[in-house]
């Protein structure tokens, strides 16, 4: 194989009571990249899409995760990458971790799959690395292994996935910046301990749900005392939405990663639905631009398509 | 029914990473509790054994929590009790709570089970506030319900049973005491948000592991970056025994409850069996008399016993 084609997946981090250590992946919204194996050692990057990304390799997440393979390959190959982006950089939804563990996999199956899934999250994290600073995993894994994926370490690396049931998931984007470096900054360094140990309650809950299809235990557990009371307050409407969407019937939800983007759970359609009319109501009332999707947990990670799709 | 024995069992609370959140109930060691129903509206307590507790029920575990059901039935029982404890109070072992919750089951079982598991949890939580001051339930719960259990909350009472493998289960006791309010005053009430967050990944890890029955898994959970490293101070011995424990094999473990028993977790008897030759090693040569137990999880709680068991 000389040439692919790669879909790869918006992320929800962090899950409500899960900071940094629980990610899920989504069938919508997705990038589409089509990387084709080079003879020289070297990696050319197209953006396809209206986003105006670097295309220089050492400035661009796809590109510093391809030039880490290439190193691994001890430069004897390259990568010509032609990218389209459709999840919103910046919109708490893995944009950058979509390139990164997109750029990771079709490395792979170029290169005949001879990289574990391990190995493409530790080239995916130096995305990660040039996108935020910080080598986190929160997003690629899910990204690369599909469905919710528990970090459980960074290093040393250690990814458990979470069987989840098949859940709907609404999500609103509204059109507001929220920096990620920003939104860990007004976090505090000591929290209380009993504020803790009700956030440990809540996680060892969420993931029992997920494991035992309990979802009134889901429901409960998607509580968030520490991250959320802090981080909502740079976004506009989330409590209404918050409160209002649970008043329609979902299980529950939160801020997606570092926000502005919420995402609320549902066990049927209805409830995602009636979700995506409370957020569009809310943000319409505010004035804030928006886009939503309603959508369903991605199982399968990043994946090869056809040309044509 | 005028007449129950119950034997109520041991149970280690926190399990390391689940500090006031998991408890886990032990075959070994028990109470055993023989109580009578009588048609004055009092409590008549007979401690059967060498601790000397007290016997005037207001004073008594067992007692206030007998007086809380005489209440909730507007005193028109009474209830005599026979208590002969082998679980000795101190131990971090959950002698209160086999107390309190013994009663409570027991009381129930002459009623003729009309109260549900949820309500002895909040019978016996009375037992515990007299104890230690505090109604918590992380002892309480896997004596009733056998097994390891999740307190997600107690206000209001959210309890969820978590399945897990067949485990043997190694504890020693070091005769030296550990106050409960002592343990609980030298905790920080502020903890660093990034041992927080190392925290959840392991209950996270823990609770997965003993759904999926991945030991490897519960046995790199078995990490407590919070409470162990403060309270392992007031427990002579601690470190090389889990150090030593972990070389012999077993997944992992740390102090039970608030201490000073310490346990172990193993996949096999060999494992746990040299655990406890370790143990008895380390203490003999410190010069601390203990009392050590190689036993199992009890899956099934407080049961009923004929006579002469």
């Amino acid at each position: 194989m000389e040439r692919v084609k790669v879909k790869s997946y918006a992320t929800v981090a962090n899950l409500v009571c899960g900071f940094d250590i629980l990610g899920m992946a989504l069938n919508e919204p997705y990038d589409l990249m089509e990387v084709q194996l080079l003879n020289e050692p070297k990696v050319v990057l197209h953006n396809k899409d209206q986003f105006g990304l670097p295309e220089d390799p050492e400035n661009n997440v796809a590109g510093v995760v391809l030039l880490s393979v290439l190193e691994s390959m001890k430069h004897k190959i390259g990568f010509d990458v032609e990218i389209q982006k459709q999840i919103k950089p910046g919109s708490g939804l893995g944009s950058s971790a979509a390139s990164a563990a997109g750029a990771a996999v079709a490395a792979n199956l170029l290169l005949g799959n001879i990289f574990s899934k391990e190995d493409l999250v530790r080239f995916a994290m130096n995305g990660e690395k040039l996108a935020s600073g910080v080598k986190h995993a929160d997003n690629i894994t899910p990204c690369i292994y599909g469905g919710v994926s528990l970090i459980r370490s960074i290093f040393p690396l250690d990814i458990v996935s979470i069987p989840a049931p098949d859940l709907f998931v609404t999500v609103v984007h509204p059109q507001i910046e929220v920096k990620t470096s920003d939104a860990r900054q007004i976090l505090r360094k000591q929290i209380l301990l009993k504020d803790a140990i009700r956030q440990w309650g809540n996680i060892a809950g969420l993931v029992t749900g997920f494991l035992k299809k309990d979802f009134d235990l889901i429901s409960r557990s998607l509580e968030d005392v520490i991250i959320e009371p802090v981080r909502s307050i740079l976004i506009p409407g989330f409590d209404e939405v918050k409160r209002k969407c649970k008043e329609a019937g979902v299980l529950g939800g939160g801020i997606s990663g570092s926000g502005p983007s919420v995402f609320m759970l549902s066990r049927d359609r209805l409830a995602a639905s009636e979700a995506e009319n409370v957020m569009k109501d809310v943000y319409t009332r505010i004035g804030i631009g928006y886009n939503t999707y309603v959508t369903t947990i991605n199982q399968k990670g990043v994946e090869m398509v056809k040309d044509g799709q």
